[in-house]
């Protein structure tokens, strides 16, 4: 079951003039939660900060997201937590008016359950045929406009595959449908540049946090999935799942992620949540 | 005021869970609606329909949608009629779940008024600053990822126009912010190609209809805007406020529109609607 507090109040409902519906004119961060305790809470709370301001959103208090979430985590201590603050509603039409009251909606729902063997072992990464268009006003934030993740998602489901991969119009890597990718070779980690598209999630930041304190280099890099698939490794990581190694993609095959179980590891350690 | 009903009865609320406000994850349509008679009702069923089809969402039947307009029009029988239909509520996640209910929800709220002289004189057109990112799977939809739009029509505000311009990311130009444009030169209608982004309109379909039944040529074509302000004439079109002549777009500048005037007075004729 999920549990909802809008706006201060426990509700399962929105206006149905909300600018979240109308437009997708809001932004989001899904984080766990466990034992009452929402983790990597100062970097999901920055990150939401950071995309409410590239959409010029008033983001809620640090204070109050807190304590909405520890409202709910009384009744629900463990799970996913959904953090939504769109622009409200308001009169009719795409501008903004002055002084609308942000909507911001939390949830809990029970932690989704996957494959054991997907953490260790790795997924088969299915290639998407959707490619993702380009906007550098949009790109990196977690913002309400995913229909492209929506199509995409339809996609490896088909292919009885775990995740996606998602390449832009330019034929460039960007991530997983919703996750961020990275791949390790000869003692470099790679990641792919989001300044066109894609979302930047904060496990991407911790990857690049572990890469940085160990002195291994992390480059942000346009990538191939030619390239791609000359990786040692490939994993992808976000904040429910934690860190998936790809196994197989397309003729790429591996069997040991020693890099990526080492920073599995590290993710998972509750001493750095 | 706006009365609303949501999936077949009187509400003002959606389910804070819907695909609608998480993913952006439905379409929707406007319409205009005179003495409780929704104006071109056909066109915009069969829009609406084609638009659930490429999303592959259920769509309400043409029966229920205009039993629900007709019940508020009993309410409110003038106005601006709003359609919204998502992929309803479920599970986590971006993938759809099979057997999901659409949510439909149904508005009218009064009729913005505008400025009487846009509509004889034209208006001022602000090229926007924003470029469309394109996505084949999506263009000529009109989805519920409006984000662009939503920035878009803060830039054009901000420059105190009616309307803005928009170009796509390879120096197209594609539409209005919240209209569907058409130019005029030597006895040929022109109007841009929405293969890659854009939402293809009811009444940017009753304009090529209107040409056709003229034996006036009507060009779908990719535009630059220099291209654009060598035009004879420009106009705006949408279900709300009807066509707009533009009068201003930087240094181009006409004060008569014949053509305009004339495809304008065909689409206001109740006969027609």
């Amino acid at each position: 079951m999920t549990i909802i507090r809008v706006n201060g109040a426990a509700s399962n409902s929105i206006s149905a003039l909300d600018r979240g519906l109308f437009y997708g004119d809001g932004v989001f961060r899904t984080l766990r939660l466990k034992h009452g305790r929402p983790l990597n809470w100062q970097c999901q709370y920055q990150k939401l900060r950071q995309d409410c301001t590239r959409l010029n959103l008033d983001c809620p208090s640090d204070i109050f997201l807190s304590h909405e979430i520890q409202t709910l985590s009384s009744l629900q201590p463990d799970g996913v937590v959904k953090i939504i603050v769109t622009r409200g509603g308001g009169a009719r039409g795409y501008a903004i008016q002055n002084a609308q009251q942000a909507t911001n909606i939390v949830q809990i729902s029970p932690a989704p359950q996957f494959d054991p063997s997907y953490a260790y072992n790795g997924i088969t990464l299915h290639t998407c045929q959707l490619k993702l268009g380009h906007q550098v006003l949009l790109a990196g934030v977690k913002h309400l406009n995913r229909l492209e993740n929506v199509l995409a998602a339809s996609e490896y489901e088909s292919a009885h595959a775990a995740e996606g991969l998602l390449e832009d119009e330019a034929g460039w890597v960007i991530s997983g449908t919703r996750s961020n990718l990275f791949a390790y070779r000869q003692g470099t980690l790679y990641t792919p540049d989001l300044s066109q598209c894609g979302v930047a999630g904060v496990q991407r930041d911790r990857v690049m946090t572990w890469a940085k304190d160990r002195g291994v280099e992390c480059k942000v890099i346009q990538m191939r999935r030619e390239a791609l698939c000359n990786m040692d490794e490939i994993f992808l990581v976000n904040s429910v799942f934690g860190l998936w190694p790809v196994h197989k993609m397309g003729d790429y095959l591996r069997t040991q992620h020693p890099v990526a179980w080492q920073i599995q590891q590290w993710l998972n350690d509750e001493n750095n949540q």
